[in-house]
């Protein structure tokens, strides 16, 4: 069975996943925001993937959310992780170096493979959807044309400088599947990504 | 009575308004899809605008869509002018270098003032709505706080490489006003943006 990659991430309107220095303040603030009981789409999503690729930054921002450290080891150090026990590969050049603490170890895995060969890995190993996570591995998933869906949420904010979610990804045509917007100013558009037809 | 300034324009998914080197075709492409008789509110919009601002690149492109010299001087050629007697003012560093074929010569003319200086003397002229044009003249925009309402059709590519309408603009909170998705991928978000406490 195909092994079906997808994106879902939130952006400025400029289209930066983060401020230049990683941070997610107006991310926060935008969420404070949020309907109570409303999470666009990201459980039902979440649900249907059987494993989650992450670039080395976002892996370690989402640690320290977490506070967790090399010695995290208890039940309740593995309560704190956001995402439980779903497998999930973490995309760096230097797997050895990697921080993935004994509570950890058991989803948490390092990876330096390039995008097609990872995609074949995991195809391999028998996942299903794979949920594409970070600024530059998403752009290395879509270099690779890799990526089949892409959910982006609009945030209403200009930030003016950031971490791009798209750069120097190649052209790419794009169907729209479904866009909503929500009361609180976001927007969330789903997209398929056209396959090229030299794929 | 003040004078509103308004951005309508389209991008692609990351931001583009044109490839690096000025040309549309994706976005020529892209507007062959739409439905027969559907124009996303252009010509609402344009009615409710008494003056253009424009950058003199954009101008010069639609000159050329228009086959317009300076040596056009007839009521054919003003006929060719999509922008009909609307009057214009062409943001350039150098007003008298700019060409005006004498057809237009009623409706538009240069200006190098700055963003600010600009929309003081359009607003003491009784202009009430003007619509901004052109990256450059955007962001210039933008940047002195001057958009209020910015109304922006998502085309659903992805160019990678491109002319971005938002570059180095200060940080602006934006409110969602209006959010549309039409059958063919289009998704036009209309946003006012947030004054500055202390502007």
């Amino acid at each position: 069975m195909p092994l079906k990659c997808s994106v879902y991430i939130a952006t400025s309107l400029d289209g930066f996943i983060a401020r230049e220095d990683g941070t997610l303040d107006w991310l926060d603030a935008a969420q404070a925001t949020v309907t109570e009981g409303e999470d666009c789409g990201y459980a039902a999503f979440r649900k249907s993937v059987d494993v989650i690729v992450m670039g080395r930054n976002t892996y370690e921002t989402v640690l320290g959310f977490a506070a967790l450290t090399a010695e995290s080891d208890s039940a309740e150090d593995t309560e704190k992780w956001f995402y439980k026990d779903t497998p999930m590969v973490v995309v760096t050049s230097k797997p050895d170096a990697l921080c993935i603490p004994p509570c950890l170890s058991g989803c948490v895995s390092a990876s330096s493979l390039p995008p097609s060969a990872l995609h074949s890995k995991l195809e391999g190993e028998g996942y299903t959807h794979a949920y594409i996570d970070g600024g530059r591995t998403v752009q290395g998933f879509m270099r690779a044309g890799l990526v089949e869906t892409l959910i982006i949420t609009l945030i209403p904010i200009i930030l003016g400088k950031g971490i791009p979610l798209l750069k120097d990804v190649p052209e790419t045509g794009l169907t729209l599947v479904e866009s909503k917007s929500y009361p609180f100013g976001f927007v969330q558009n789903t997209y398929t990504c056209k396959k090229k037809e030299s794929a």
